[in-house]
Parts: structure tokens; C-alpha cells; sequence
């Protein structure tokens, strides 16, 4: 099969964006395309096709063919564009497409943008929209939402395994910490551990969202933008940078009930996807220098860095205490600040996941660079866990 | 390349469907999976992959992550799932992905739905749910919708070619005709050529809907799904039926703004897919037997007709008036009724002119058999002319 690699990145800084979805989508796919040093100059760029993927350009922005009009507001025009949707794993669901499509050999240059525009709506709506990623016979209609199914996911996790919450918050501030270091994160701030968990005025800094889950064991809503260059490595063409190869992907659909699985706490989508993408990169969990898990709630880094493989069942919160998940530890997640304070506009977060690898693996993450880092792994979560595609990426020759 | 073929197609009736989303995605879906003689027993089914091609799902149906929802309805787990969005060529780009995901080698055997639901909107809905596919800041802000544009247009040709209500009329009665013999057509009624156009009540049974249209010159709204499985063709597996080979895929953007197009009669993504498409298939005009193309308005059967080569430009209408499109004729069009007749659920319309061209080269059209078919064309297209994909099928063998 084709190799690809990534040869640009853009993103935009994620929180509140005061422009159109266009506007977003755009910034961050030209900072992508200037990033691998492609003339934008009409008919010099070589962008074959781009795929667009957002949760919520239909429900929320009401727009239809918005990828077409990305490809029209960019002066892409005749490359071919779709939107790609698959709930909060919509961006690494388009970086596979455009994978395929490469691979394919009916292409060789591909732009990926991820992006998605949450705080145009209301606290209330921005729940709403995100509930709809639930089942809409067996679970949406009951008034299920997401930090309710991730609150009795996270008891069940904390009466089975030990975890607590002192855990969710160490994991929330690694998370804060890091995002320090990455101009483009939401957040920029790290909350105190004890005063979020221990203090008097815990309740009052850090209330309940949906026990055991307080604010600081959940992600923001943001907007924000994400975009790669992908190409072909068999092609003569050159860029400003390298290709990061993408050395695996592997994808796996869960049940859409989440009522309807053995073990809730067994992410069954998780493990498969990894364990797919590690076997087409010929690499295991022991290869893998930094990794994005999809921490939309804090138990999730814990429980997905088990599912895969970094840690044994039942241990990623001992791991996340003894801080091996933090920079400079064995196996430092979530550099980026994650989820958590980075942001999570749903549909950008899958790319803006592979921005920060690839960042790690060019040795341009500054602060929160991973020394030496060769080969790293995202994860993108969609649904509670129905529909998970793991991605490797890595800058070891092909094997 | 690999090549990918087409075994197995499922259709409902188009019209209201009574149900959800998810039934009718589904009713497609089975059929389909059950014309390809597919196992539907977990684990038996072989299907890698399920492409979910729809415009409103999101929109419309407030749903995110449905086609994770349909491979769980389907019992189809752990098959990776996306939904693909591309305006009313939704379909052909899922089928366009589709090609992409087999020929990559990643995946062997694909499941592609199509579905809309427009029905469950009132009148006006739907005409300002249409008009989303517009551009967001430079037409759909100013009231445009699709029916003004293409009265525009038709008028415009009108002018500049000579074609005139009586032609658009014939268009549709002769997709109204086909209809009656396609048991999945929405409308089985074929009105009268001289009482919808000359006669003293053609005002009254066929109303201006955006002069110089009439209702019988727009495709009704429709409910719909419809689906495909496409296999590689390399591998040992069997189906029930032969694979009909897909040898071209061709798409094009234009400017999403119809005013920046310096001759907005100048069809540019049509003519552009439709070359790609040829070109790939080692093919030309002259080498199709039967074409579904995308007459959501009757003037396009006729200028699609022009750009895809099969009549001189200009000539369309006059080929229609000759009746060299109708089932018997030199160049037979939409036998399935078209989006006038069959229905245009939006998302569904480009799987469901795969569908036709399929069952026309298993020469299983029954009364709308065209003889001898060996190699048929289909074009979707998406907004007024923005993206559009084209799609060559044949029984001949690989070149």
C-alpha cells in the first residue's frame, strides 16, 4: 500500500472565535497549507481533495456542502470535497478517509480540516447537540446525556478499580499544566489540586457536574479549527516539511447502546482500534513515545491508556499518580493539555490530536516537547465509545 | 488500482416513509446486504466498512454518529462507519469514498446507504432546508433558493438557446412515463403534455413555482433510502451476482457563488466530472448506453445531457423534443423516473442512480429495460453545480 505522511499543520487557537464557521475552518487549513509550503496562488496549490469534518455544521450552523465552500473560499477549486461525520471522532474519521484516498492512488495531496463552532449555542444547547451523538431510540429520548453516562462510567470505574477523585483531578492539572505550554489551548490556567478537590471550597470551585464528576473532571465547550496536509511519499513533490508518516490506523464500532454491553467499563472500540492500528504499523504500545487520548472526561485518559496498552488493566489512575502521564514521565499523555484545556470542538478534535504529534515528532512543542519522541499514538472517541479510531504516526522509516 | 465493483443494491420506495431514519436507512441496507447474498449473522457478514450518505441527518433528524447508529441497528459491529455529506451528491461521494476505501486495499467489502428525510418538514422548511446548500454568506442571506436559481437559469437558456416550457415539459413527461415502470418511483402519474402546458388550465393543474418553472419542471420532496455493497474485485469471495465493475469516478468543484461563474449556462464541475470519469474508464459519450443524470429541475437533464457529451451544446432540448432520450431512443435518460418522477431525497439520490444503472446492466429494469445495456453514466449534483460527481458502471470486462 501507498505511504502517507503529514507535511503541514494549522490550528486555531480553540475557545470563543468571533467569525463564521468559514472563516474558522479556513484559518486553520491556510496556516496548514502556508505550514507545508504550498503556493495558494489558483492552480499551483496540487490539492487533489478535501475532506471537512465537523459534528455539527449541519445541526448547528445549518449548513450543507459547507466543505465545498471551504474549497471555494480557499481558491481550491476544482480539488473535490466532502464533510465527514462521526460524531466527536469526525476528525480522525477524515484523516482515515483521506488516508484511503491517498492510498487509493486516485490522489496524492490531500487538506484535512476539522472544526466545529459549540459556543454559538447556549450551556443548555451545547448539551442538547452534544447529546445527539447518543442512541436516538434507546438512549436520547430518556434525557441521557454525556456527563451523565461518563458520572455512572466513573462511579462504576471508582468501585471496581479504586480510582477516586483526587485521581480525575491530578489528571485534570497534568492536563491544565500542559496547556500552559501550548499557545493554542482554551485554557490557560492550573487550577490547585487540593483547593479543586480537598479544600473547604472545593464545592464551590469545582462543583458537581454529574456525581462523581465535578467541572475540573470535564472538558470545556469551545470552538475551534484544525488542519493536515496529507500526501502521498512516493511522489517527487517537495514541502517545507519532512512527511511524519502515518504508520496505522485502525478503526472499531462498539454497540450504540452503551446499556447493551457486558462490562460498561470494557471499551471493547478502544482496544480494537488500537490493537489494528498498532498491527499495520507493525508496533506495539512498548513504540509509542507520546500519545492524545480523548480526556472529554478525565476517567477516560485513565481508562483508554489501559485499552491501549500503556498501562495494566485496572492501573492507569496508580499511573497518573505516580505522574508517569506527565512530561518527562515514561509515557506523557495528552501534551497538548487535551481535551480537558485544550478544548474540544467536537468535530476538529481528531486533527487537532494529529497537529499535536506531529508538532512532538518535528521537535516543535517547545515546553512540552517529548525528548527524543519518534513515534506517537491518538486516540479519538466518538459517541461513549461506539465508533474509536486510533491513529500512529511516526517519523521511523517504513519497515 | 484494485478494482471495485457493484453486488449487491437495495431501494425503498421513495415517497413518505413511515418509521425513522434509522428504519428506512436500515429497509435499504437489508436489502441490499440480502441481494449481494450476504450472511447477515454476526460475524459473518464481511462487511469492513459502512458509508452512511445523507445532507440532513444532522439538520433534519438532529442526529450525530448515524452510522455507527445503523452499523449497531444492522448488527454489523465492529465495521468502521462514517456518515459522508456533500449536498444532494451526497450519495455519489459516499460511493466515490467508497471506491477510495477498497482500492486502498484497506477494506474489501463496503456497505453504502443513502437516505433523506424531507417529509418530515412542512413545505417551507424544506425549501429553506434546500436552500442550506447555497453559500452561507453570499446567497442564502439574501432569500435565494434553489427553485429561483434554476428559474434563473432555465430562463437564461431559454434566451440564449430557445428552449421553452414545452421542452421542460416533455422532459418531464417522459420521467413521469419511466416512472410508472419503476415500482420504487415516488410519483406513478403521468400527466398530459398539451394540459400541463397549452391548455386554457395548464395554470391551474401546473402552476408557476419561479417563472419560467412549473411544478412539473421540479422534482417533488421526497423521502428515501437506498443502498449498495461494493466489493473488491481481487478477492475470492462470492456473491450472488456477478460484480457490475465501477470503472470511472470523476468529481469537480466550481465557485459555490453561481454569480462568480462568468457563464452561469457553463456547467464547468459537470462536464469537468464527467471527463475525469471517462478518462479513467478509457471511455467516451459514445460508449454509454443509459444515464441517470441529476434533473432536480428539468432544464438540468437537459444541459447535463450537453456537458456530459451526448448532445451538442444548445442541442439538448432538441433532442429531448425528438425523443432521442426516451427508453428506445438513441440516448436513453433517467429511466428510473429521475429525481422528477422517482423522488429526490436528497442524500439518497446519488446511491439510488447507482441503483438503476445496476439493475439496467443486470438487465433487471423490467419494462424499463434499455436492451443490451452494457455501460451506464450517472451525475450528481451537488448545489447549483458546486461539486459534482460522475460514475461510470459497465459489465465490460477490465481494459
Amino acid at each position: 500500500m501507498r505511504e502517507v505522511g503529514v507535511v503541514g499543520v494549522g490550528h486555531t487557537k480553540f475557545g470563543r472565535f468571533n467569525g463564521t464557521f468559514l472563516d474558522m475552518a479556513g484559518a486553520a487549513a491556510i496556516e496548514a497549507l502556508h505550514d507545508a509550503g504550498i503556493d495558494l496562488a489558483a492552480g499551483k496549490h496540487g490539492i487533489d481533495q478535501v475532506f471537512l469534518a465537523s459534528m455539527g455544521v449541519g445541526q448547528v450552523n445549518k449548513l450543507s456542502g459547507a466543505a465545498s465552500a471551504l474549497v471555494d473560499t480557499l481558491n481550491l477549486r476544482p480539488a473535490m470535497a466532502e464533510t465527514i461525520e462521526n460524531g466527536p471522532a469526525s476528525g480522525a474519521s477524515a484523516v482515515k478517509i483521506a488516508y484511503m484516498a491517498i492510498a487509493s492512488g486516485l490522489v496524492d495531496t490531500v487538506l484535512v480540516v476539522g472544526a466545529e463552532q459549540m459556543r454559538v449555542l447556549s450551556g443548555w444547547e451545547s448539551t442538547d447537540f452534544v447529546a445527539t451523538m447518543l442512541h436516538p431510540e434507546a438512549e436520547y429520548p430518556y434525557g441521557l446525556t454525556l456527563p451523565a453516562f461518563a458520572g455512572m462510567f466513573t462511579r462504576l470505574h471508582m468501585e471496581k478499580y479504586g480510582s477516586t477523585e483526587k485521581d480525575l483531578a491530578i489528571v485534570a492539572v497534568k492536563n491544565h499544566e500542559n496547556a500552559m505550554l501550548n499557545p493554542v489551548a482554551h485554557i490557560h490556567l492550573v487550577p490547585d489540586l487540593h483547593a479543586i478537590t480537598e479544600d473547604e471550597d472545593a464545592g464551590v470551585i469545582n462543583p458537581y457536574v454529574a456525581d462523581p464528576l465535578r467541572v475540573y473532571a470535564t472538558c470545556p465547550m469551545s470552538d475551534g479549527a484544525a488542519a493536515l496536509v496529507l500526501t502521498a511519499m512516493d511522489t517527487d513533490r517537495k514541502f517545507s516539511h519532512e512527511p511524519v508518516r502515518i504508520a496505522g490506523v485502525g478503526q472499531a464500532t462498539d454497540t450504540h447502546v452503551v446499556a447493551e454491553r457486558p462490562d460498561p467499563l470494557d471499551l471493547f472500540a478502544v482496544r480494537e482500534s488500537a490493537r489494528i492500528a498498532y498491527e499495520m504499523a507493525g508496533m506495539g504500545p512498548q513504540d509509542i513515545d507520546v500519545a492524545e487520548l480523548h480526556d472529554a472526561f478525565q476517567i477516560l485518559e485513565i481508562v483508554e491508556s489501559e485499552e491501549v496498552g500503556f498501562f495494566p488493566r485496572g492501573e492507569g489512575h496508580l499511573a497518573a499518580r505516580e505522574g508517569k502521564t506527565r512530561i518527562g514521565g515514561e509515557m506523557p499523555l495528552n501534551t497538548s493539555g487535551g481535551l480537558k484545556a485544550k478544548g474540544h470542538p467536537v468535530g476538529a478534535t481528531g486533527v487537532s490530536q494529529v497537529v499535536e504529534i506531529v508538532r512532538q515528532l518535528r521537535g516543535e512543542a517547545d515546553g512540552r516537547q517529548v525528548e527524543g519522541a519518534k513515534t506517537g499514538l491518538t486516540t479519538n472517541f466518538g459517541g461513549f465509545g461506539n465508533n474509536v479510531v486510533s491513529i500512529i504516526l511516526t517519523t521511523e522509516k517504513e519497515r
